[in-house]
C-alpha cells in the first residue's frame, strides 16, 4: 500500500505544543499523530490511527492465542449493575455519569467487571461450560482529575480488558499464568522495556496481582528494582528480609538511662554517644515506636496500633495503607494522646504499649535476640539493650518501613534502586467479589452450585502508543519499533526532478507489490524539509531516492542508528523485504 | 482458524426473546450474536462481533479505495463546537448530554461535522491542500425516544461517517459522486437488496441528498418505486409530471352555481352529477383549496398559505413540511377563520384568496388551460369551468399532494408502487453550513480566502448487521451472505464416535491450512441439536462428517438452498475452497 505525502492528511509542526511536557506528547503532536479535542480527549490522525491499530493487532493475536474470546460491550451502561457492586458510589468523581431522556441513570464504563460477570451468568450454567476467558478492546472513560501528557493519561482511551472465569482457585491461577505469559509476549513483541512488579505484598496472596510497568523517567509510578537480578516491585510489595535470630542468653541486661531532652532519634543518639557508655550508637540501633490508629470498614471506633521500626527509617504511609487495607489508617491527634496518658511522647516503649493492650507490630528486622535502645515510657528516659524475646515479645511483624536505595534485594541478589514507570498492564486474581455480587454459579456434577472465581486483566492500548513514543525517540523525532510503525518504509524523493519522482513512484510500486507499506514523500518541498519530516515521523527505514538514482543506487537509512548504506536499485526490494520481514 | 463449539462462548435459544418483533432481532438474539444490556444498548458476542468486523472491513476497503483517509475522534465531546452551530440546542432530547467533574458541558457525539470541520481548519490552510476526504468508523450515540428492533435502532451504534472538503461546488459534486459509487460497491458486495432514493425534491438542488434504503417489510421508511424502472424516491422527493398546457380560448365560460350543502368534495360531486348539467363530474375535476399557515425561522407572525390540489387528493403533510422547510407549517384554527371572514369554509375559491393577498400555490396538475370546479367564496356556491390562465393565475406551483400507488413514475416509465425500507446510507451535499460556522477557508492562489464546501456521508455499520439478517434468513435461522459470514464453513461432527470426531478435527485442520475459517461443532450434543444450531447460526456452507466417513465421503450442504451433495474426502478441501473463494 502506498500513501503519498502530497495527499496525506498531515501537517507536521516545528514547535512543541504549549501544553506538552513529556516527549511522547510533544512528538506525537508535532509529527501529526494525534490532536487535542478536549481535556484528556484526543483525535487520532491517519498516522496515529495506524500505530494504534498495529498495537491492537498484536494484543488481539496474543489474546486469541490463549483462547480468549473477543466480545464487545456498550460504553454507555445502566447504573444498576454498578450499584449492585457499590462501584456507582465508590468510583466517586472519576466516573462520568449521565441521565437519559427519561431520567434514568447511566455511566460511561471505566471498566466492565459487572457486565462480564452478568453476561457469563446469562449464557452459562453448567460446570462443563467452564473455564472461559472473554475480552474486549474498547473505548473507556474516566473523569481524571488531572488528565495529562496527551494520550498517556486521557479521559477517553482504548483498553483491552479481559476476564477469566474458573471453577476453582487452581483454575484461576492457571488462567492468571496464561495471561501473564501472553502479556510478556505482547510487550516483548512491541519492543518495550518493562518490569513486572508485585502490586501487593505476600500478605494478600502471593502473586495475586502484578503490574507491568514500562520503564520511563516521566512515569507516575515509582518502583524498586534489583541491581543484579530481575527483581522489581512496587514499594508496597517489597518484602524486607529478616536477619537470623540470635540467642538471648548472653546479652547484657537492659538498663534504663536518664536521657534528658531526647524526644527524637537524633537527640537520643547524640546524647548516648556523649554519655560515655563505652560504645557508639547509630540511629539504626534505636527502636522507634510510631503510633497510629486504624478503623475497619463498618466499624465506628478507631483502634490504636503501635509500629516499631529501626530508628534510621520512617514508616512509609503508602506501605502502611496497603498493609492494613481494607482498614483505614490515620495519625494520632493531641486528643488521642490526652486520652491515653501512658503514651509518653518521644519516650514510648514496648512496656507501656503491651501493659495497656495496644497491638504492637514490629519491622521484620526486629527479630528475637536483637537488642535495642527505645523509650522507657517515662519522660527523659530510655532503655538500652532491650532484647526481643527476653524483655518483650511483639504481637507480630509489619513490613511498612520506608524502602531505600541500597537495601538488599528481597531475592538475595544485589541491592534495590529506585525507578519510575508507566503502568501498561495489570493482572489480578479478582476472586469472587463480582460472582458473589451477582450469584454467578455453575451447576456442579453433583448438582450443587459452584461459585465462579474471576481474574481481571487490563492493557492500556492507546496509552501504549504514547509509551512506545516515550521509550523510543531521539532529539529529531519518533523512532517506531518495526512491529507498530505506521509504515514499513518512508521513501523520500529528494528533489523536484521528474526523473526522481518517477523513480520514487516506480520503487514504491515495487515495494508495495512485495507486500510492504510505503509512505512516499512526493511533495514539492525541499529535501531538507522532507528529511526533517521523515526523522520526525519515525518510520524505521528511510529510503532516499536522490542523485544516486542516475548511477542506479538509492540510500537506505536506519532511523534508529542513523546508519546509511547505498543499495543498487535492482537489489533494493530484496534488501528492504529482508529488513522488514526479517 | 478453527473455533470449536465446545468452547465457543455461545448459547443458542429455542425461544424468541419476549421484546423482539422483527426477524433480525429475534434471530440475532436466538443465535447468540447479540445480547441486550440496556434499552438500545447491545453487547456483541463472538459470532456477532465477527460479522460486524466483516462489514467494517468491506466499508473500510471501499472508503480507502476512493482515497478517503481514516481518522478517529473521541465520542465524548465538548459543548462549544456544537453551540457554534446551534446543534447543542437543535438536537433536543436526542442528544446525550453530561457534565464532567468540573461542571463543564459535554455530549456524546451523534455525528461529527463540527469536529471534522475544525480539524481540517487546524491542519490545512492552502488551496493546494484540497480536496480532502476523511472518515471514521466510530461508536455514536443518540438518545432515541423509542429504541427498537435490537441493533436496528439502538442508542449506541457504529457508524462510518465521512466528510469531503472541496474548494468548489464542482469538486463537491465529484466527491459526492465518488461516495455514491463507493456506497453502491459496498452494498453490492454485502449482497443487499436496496434502492437509492432522492431524499429531497429538486427544489433543494437536484441530487444534493440521497438515501440508500434496504428493502424490508419491517422498515420504518416508506418510499415509492417504479414498476418498470429503477426509479425510487421518498414521497417527499417525488415530482409530479405536469400535463401539457392547453389553449384557454375555446373553453366554456365560468358559471357560478348554487350548490347548497356541498362543503366537501363528495357532496359537491354528488350534487353536480344530479344537477343535470349534461356531463359527469369526478372528484378529480374539483380544485380543493387547503389553507395552512407558515412561519419562517426567526419570525413571530404566521402567514396564510393556500394550496390548490385536485379534489381526489389530500395534501401530504410530510411533503408539505419538506416543501416549506425551513419554515414551520400549521393548520388553521377557528380563530384564523374568524380573523379572515373572506375565507368561506367549504367554498373557498381563488378569487377571494388573491383579492385578499393570500399566497396561492397549486399542484403541478393545475396547468394553464385546465378547467376546474371550485369554491365561489360564498356559502353554498361553487364555480364550474374556472380556467387557469384565463379566470385566475396561481402564484406558483407546490408539489405536496399525496402520492398514490398507480401514479405515473416521474421518469415516464411504469407507475409507482409503495414500499418500505431501512436507511443504511445517506449522502448529502452539505455545502457551506459548517465551514461558515467555523470560517473554514483555504488561501487561494491569489491570496484570497476560498470558503470550503463540504459533503457528509454516513453508513449505519452496526445496523447493517441487522439489515443483512432481515433480508437474509428463513424460518430455520440466519443465512449470511458469504462476504460477512462469521465463518466460511460450519463443520458438524454428526455423532459421538471418536472416529467421527477425529475425522472432523482432521478436516478442520486441512481447511484451516487452506485459509478457511472453520466453526467445528465438536460438542457431545445429538446430531439433531447440532443441525438445528447450524441452521440457526447461518454459516453459508455446512459440512457434515457422519456415517459416510467410513466410505470416505462427507456431506456439503448449502445453507440457503438446502441443496446437499456428497463429496469424497480427498476432494473436499478443493471443493470448499472453490465454493468460498470462487
Amino acid at each position: 500500500m502506498i500513501t503519498r505525502m502530497s495527499s496525506l492528511f498531515l501537517r507536521t509542526l516545528r514547535e512543541d505544543p504549549a501544553d506538552a511536557e513529556v516527549p511522547s506528547h510533544k512528538l506525537l503532536v508535532r509529527a501529526g499523530y494525534v490532536r487535542r479535542v478536549a481535556p484528556g480527549g484526543y483525535s487520532w490522525l491517519p498516522l496515529g490511527l495506524r500505530v494504534l491499530r498495529n498495537v491492537e493487532r498484536v494484543v488481539r493475536e496474543e489474546m486469541d492465542a490463549i483462547g480468549a474470546q473477543e466480545i464487545q460491550f456498550p460504553a454507555l451502561l445502566p447504573k444498576e449493575p454498578y450499584e449492585a457492586t457499590n462501584r456507582w458510589t465508590e468510583y466517586g468523581p472519576n466516573l462520568f455519569r449521565l441521565k437519559d431522556r427519561k431520567g434514568a441513570d447511566y455511566l460511561l464504563g471505566p471498566t466492565h467487571e459487572e457486565l462480564f460477570a452478568l453476561t457469563v451468568k446469562g449464557e452459562y450454567s453448567s460446570y462443563k461450560d467452564y473455564p472461559v476467558t472473554l475480552y474486549q478492546v474498547q473505548t473507556k472513560y474516566r473523569d481524571e482529575a488531572r488528565p495529562r501528557a496527551g494520550i498517556l493519561r486521557g479521559r477517553e482511551f482504548v483498553m483491552k480488558d479481559s476476564y477469566s472465569f474458573d471453577l476453582t482457585d487452581e483454575g484461576l491461577a492457571e488462567s492468571y499464568q496464561r495471561h501473564r505469559e501472553a502479556y510478556i509476549r505482547i510487550f516483548d513483541r512491541l519492543g518495550l522495556d518493562y518490569v513486572i512488579v508485585s502490586a501487593t505484598s505476600g500478605a494478600m496472596g502471593g502473586s495475586a496481582s502484578e503490574e507491568f510497568l514500562a520503564v520511563a523517567e516521566t512515569g507516575e509510578d515509582t518502583f524498586v528494582r534489583s541491581t543484579e537480578s530481575d527483581y522489581a516491585a512496587n514499594v508496597e510489595a517489597v518484602t524486607t528480609p529478616a536477619p537470623a535470630e540470635q540467642p538471648v542468653e548472653d546479652k547484657p541486661a537492659a538498663q534504663v538511662h536518664h536521657t534528658p531532652g531526647t524526644p527524637t532519634i537524633g537527640t537520643l543518639v547524640d546524647f548516648l554517644n556523649q554519655a560515655g557508655l563505652g560504645r557508639t550508637f547509630t540511629a539504626a540501633d534505636a527502636l522507634k515506636n510510631v503510633l497510629v490508629k486504624t478503623q475497619r470498614p463498618g466499624e465506628e471506633d478507631w483502634t490504636l496500633l503501635a509500629i516499631g521500626v529501626p530508628g534510621d527509617r520512617e514508616v512509609d504511609l503508602k506501605r502502611l495503607e496497603a498493609a492494613v487495607a481494607p482498614a483505614e489508617v490515620a495519625m494520632l491527634e493531641e486528643a488521642d494522646f490526652a486520652r491515653n496518658p501512658f503514651l509518653v511522647k518521644g519516650y514510648i516503649g514496648p512496656g507501656a504499649l503491651q501493659a495497656n493492650g495496644v497491638r504492637y507490630l514490629v519491622d521484620p528486622r526486629v527479630v528475637r535476640g536483637t537488642a535495642w535502645v527505645t523509650g522507657a515510657d517515662k519522660a527523659d528516659h530510655h532503655v538500652v539493650d532491650l532484647v526481643v524475646g527476653r524483655d518483650f515479645t511483639p504481637d507480630g511483624v509489619i513490613d511498612v518501613a520506608e524502602v531505600r536505595e541500597g537495601d538488599p534485594s528481597p531475592d538475595g541478589r544485589g541491592v534495590l534502586v529506585a525507578a519510575r514507570g508507566i503502568e501498561i498492564g495489570h493482572i489480578f486474581q479478582l476472586g469472587r467479589k463480582y460472582s458473589d455480587a451477582f450469584s454467578l454459579d455453575a451447576l456442579g456434577p453433583d448438582s450443587k452450585p459452584i461459585r465462579i472465581t474471576m481474574g481481571s486483566y487490563g492493557i492500556g492500548v492507546s496509552r501504549l502508543v504514547a509509551v512506545l513514543a516515550e521509550q523510543s525517540h531521539d532529539e529529531r523525532g519518533l523512532v517506531w519499533p518495526r512491529n507498530v510503525a505506521p509504515y514499513d518504509v518512508h521513501l523520500v524523493v529528494a528533489g523536484k526532478d521528474e526523473t526522481l519522482l518517477a523513480g520514487g513512484e516506480k520503487l514504491a510500486g515495487e515495494l508495495t507489490a512485495a507486500g510492504l507499506d510505503v509512505l512516499l514523500d512526493d511533495r514539492k518541498a525541499s529535501p531538507g524539509v522532507k528529511f526533517a519530516d521523515a526523522e520526525l515521523v519515525g518510520v524505521p527505514t528511510i529510503v532516499v531516492v536522490g542523485r544516486g538514482l542516475a548511477n542506479g543506487v538509492v540510500e537506505v537509512k536506519d532511523r534508529r542508528s542513523g546508519e546509511r548504506v547505498e543499495v543498487p536499485l535492482d537489489g533494493v526490494v530484496a534488501h528492504l523485504t529482508d529488513l522488514v520481514k526479517g
